[in-house]
């Protein structure tokens, strides 16, 4: 299995938990990507002084400003993607901005169901249609005929919360609106997959596992899987993968899970 | 297998296709139920014809103003059907009403994919959780201990789009919009299935077919079913279920969608 090997890579959500932990992998790799677009919504706030801190060090991360909820924000970043680039696509969209309030169904409001529909959903189909020029001159730009990580694809970060067949966790969190905006997700990638393999790329709803980071510890319990390790599994798995998995839901071991 | 009975139902949607078919049925019932609310954005509009016609012709027919996206209206439509019903509660809610606008992946807003979501998922989470007291009650007074469509029950209109197993049609219509909307619909189902199980309410998602109403036939093709057919089929089947079924997906002829 080959090392995944892109010149180019956005990660959303990239200023802590696992969105950090990819820049942080991307960065330590032996042969890192030439341009690594890292997007938060606010790169001047306190919550993104890790991402600065990393900035300072590393001419090839980029820091953009980027609200998933809002399509003005999203096309701004794609054309400033697209300046830095200078003719060349863009190989890899992580997709992984998220949010979740865990409440139970009878808590839950209009407000706060449209608001994560919007976040988990809405976002990365947005991503997908303004990245979608990038996403396909890379495809372009890269030999061979097959779909991979490598030359052109749209990493959906999911959830097993998402899979309405496994259904696991309800008695401890119902995070209703969080579910539905994750099956929604799943449903998104499938499509994608289909709309944009005549273009040359790949797509793929990833679960990272249950992760320690502020989303991940607000049942109150410690999850198993540190960020190095989840996001270890899925760029091991993303290497992995070929037009054979497109569209497919997978943790970040590589299982199947079921829809 | 016993034909269905119940005292009440409410039917979202109900002034056009599914909904009106549900309505009609229900009135031609051996033993029709006692209280039927028939729902609608606009009784008095131009649409609502039909099922103003019925209401001339049928005393158990009440019509109620519901605005399925709009969280006042809902608790306002909860209040007037407490008050027809007097102490009574509420056996079945049908919850019908969707939106469907065919569009390509390429052509998805922010405005229509919130849109559908807050009709096709939204709407069914507010409906369940302002008429829970009603159907709680109807649950409470009747006889034995398992669960029935007879007694208490939420019914989710999906549809096979919102399967991503199955993922069928994305040659003829893509409607990334409306598909994502109806898996968190069938998430939804699952969960209110589970949240509301102890409560003595049966919750299930149903495909009513390819049928020939307004958005059936918007893709330019004639449906093969009718909306008796659907219908009739539909009914039967909820006159089947028993608690083993609470959180199901099934067709119109009772067959299990997979997720």
């Amino acid at each position: 299995m080959a090392e995944l090997s892109v010149h180019s890579v956005l990660v959303t959500g990239a200023n802590r938990g696992l969105g950090l932990g990819f820049v942080q992998h991307f960065l330590r790799m032996p042969k890192p990507p030439q341009w690594i677009f890292a997007t938060c919504r606010d790169p001047k706030g306190q919550r993104a002084r890790d991402i600065q801190n990393l900035v300072r060090k590393h001419p090839n991360l980029i820091i953009i400003t980027l609200e998933t909820a809002d399509p003005a924000s999203i096309k701004a970043a794609a054309a400033k993607v697209e300046e830095h680039l200078g003719g060349s696509g863009l190989n890899l969209l992580i997709n992984n901005a998220g949010m979740a309030k865990p409440k139970t169904l009878e808590e839950e409001t209009l407000e706060d169901l449209t608001e994560t529909y919007t976040t988990n959903t809405v976002g990365p189909l947005l991503m997908g249609q303004a990245f979608l020029p990038l996403l396909k001159k890379a495809a372009q730009g890269s030999p061979g005929s097959g779909l991979s990580c490598s030359k052109a694809a749209i990493v959906n970060i999911s959830s097993i919360a998402g899979s309405i067949t496994s259904f696991i966790g309800w008695e401890s969190v119902q995070c209703v609106s969080y579910r539905c905006s994750k099956a929604a997700l799943n449903m998104l990638s499938k499509c994608q997959s289909l709309a944009y393999k005549e273009h040359g790329i790949l797509c793929v709803a990833l679960h990272p596992g249950w992760v320690q980071t502020d989303m991940g510890s607000s049942a109150g319990q410690v999850p198993p899987l540190t960020v190095d390790d989840s996001v270890q599994g899925m760029l091991k798995v993303l290497s992995s993968l070929s037009e054979k998995n497109t569209g497919a839901y997978l943790d970040w071991e590589g299982n199947v899970i079921l829809w």
